[in-house]
């Protein structure tokens, strides 16, 4: 089963490569095997993360059309943390891409993400190596800035780009050090906007001290990405910071996912809806249940 | 160490108790003794969230002020995952409880999240248990939601309240199904703004069909917090929702931590900074490195 797959993954089949993807989702039966006889290239990922409705859409499909044009093959993955308090507008972002949903060069794929992670799909780094698999040799990852999303998405992505409007003056002023650790290139989008360079000027500002510390510069760049401005600016950006990429988060990241992969193994013999029935046992007994005595007493932990 | 600690805590001494978290929260050598030898009784758990800006902070305020009022004591723990995009607004809000800071019947603390948990704090339940040690007797949990966090209180709480604004039709539209799962209670607080009979009603409306798969009644109550309207109200839904409170979360908490700590001992001769070395050693020589791979042919796994 997943033999037939990964060959028909590996031979550029989109539909399968759509598939796969669900196959490992939904954790089929086979989706390690498949995994683990996947060999991962040196395929760039770009990240792209600010606050709903900067225009990451908009910038993401105006990269897409350049690396088309530029004969590359692209991966989408728009992955949207799902929370009772965000952004009606999400969906409403996707459309936008849609005139690439016919184009072979492009593969775009949404996963919403709602459990106990946190921050981007459980299985980011699995999917975005399907699609390296695949052959595309541009990889985006999109995701709306809250909560953890956007550290997640630093770590994977060889580039992060910071989407941001001249309206945001706030958020960058309480969280600098934050963003600054995240970002490789800031956008300033809607540039038409007032206030717009009086803004891209106190970000440039901001980013001056962090030069000493920091590796390598962090570009800013002005765009108007509806009407395409600034987009060429923003892909020599990425490529600046792509060189300069390190491998060092890199392999933090495969070293937390190697970890969790032991730990699932020598967890399984632990059925969580069995504990659960007996620490509701234990509560009517005792009117209390205390995990740190309990564990201490157990024979699981021989 | 840990004995004098515990003793003190559960002497109601409110230095011990901040000292106590500090303790559990920093992991010091011992706080699992510390934990394992407190044991629990039923201390109602107060949940408070919502979207910034809505009036959660001066909404929890005046729920101090009417506890203490009926001489109960309260402990609040502030709970901020962190952002690099959220809300300068945050730490303006914790100021208007200052008032509070003097009181011997009033415990505050301020929990931030920074990590990889996404969601609440790490060790929220355990701090919720130790304020329950050191014997108040109302527990008011805050936090903005955001990311998991909101989900994560709902958990924890034995009732959940969520603060919105007139302005949040949007948010509800969405996301009206997952809202309606974690609420026990609405407020709708800054009445006195335009559109919020409206507001109220069109909420009141969306609730209706939930009453019949949900066990109880959602309140919607109307508050303008900073005048005091609508506090007695909300008290009073909080309690009506306090006496529907079955313990099913709470197990599920309790078996996740649990299994969680089973997992800690599990693992603990995997370190993953070595782990980490290991990886870039292994994508050095090989130009890559897949997890799977290495899970299936590693000696961690016996």
């Amino acid at each position: 089963m997943w033999q037939k797959m990964l060959e028909a993954v590996l031979s550029g089949d989109t539909k399968a490569l759509a598939r796969a993807i669900s196959f490992v989702e939904n954790e089929t039966p086979g989706y390690e095997e498949l995994l683990s006889a996947i060999s991962t290239n040196a395929v760039p990922v770009i990240g792209i993360t600010g606050p709903p409705g900067a225009g990451k859409s908009t910038i993401t499909d105006k990269l897409i059309g350049k690396y088309i044009a530029a004969d590359d093959k692209v991966a989408v993955i728009c992955v949207d943390p799902s929370s009772p308090f965000n952004f009606g507008s999400v969906l409403g972002d996707r459309i936008r891409m849609s005139e690439w949903y016919t184009n072979n060069n492009v593969f775009i794929r949404s996963l919403a993400t709602r459990g106990s992670m946190g921050g981007l799909h459980p299985k980011i780094i699995e999917i975005t190596e399907l699609a390296k698999a695949a052959g595309y040799n541009r990889i985006i990852i999109e995701t709306v800035g809250v909560g953890q999303s956007e550290v997640e998405i630093a770590g994977l992505a060889d580039s992060t780009v910071v989407v941001l409007v001249p309206e945001g003056g706030d958020e960058v002023q309480t969280m600098k050090s934050g963003l600054m650790e995240i970002a490789d290139v800031f956008v300033v989008n809607k540039t038409d906007r007032p206030g717009a360079d009086g803004f891209v000027k106190n970000l440039r500002q901001m980013l001056a001290p962090a030069f000493h510390s920091h590796k390598n510069e962090i570009s800013v760049v002005k765009t108007v990405a509806h009407e395409g401005e600034g987009i060429d600016e923003l892909a020599e950006a990425i490529e600046k910071s792509l060189q300069h990429a390190d491998g060092e988060k890199k392999s933090w990241l495969l070293a937390e996912r190697t970890w969790q992969l032991i730990q699932k193994h020598r967890m399984k013999d632990i059925d969580k809806l069995q504990l659960k029935t007996e620490i509701e046992q234990a509560i009517r007994h005792n009117g209390s249940f205390n995990p740190y005595q309990f564990v201490r007493n157990s024979a699981l932990l021989k």
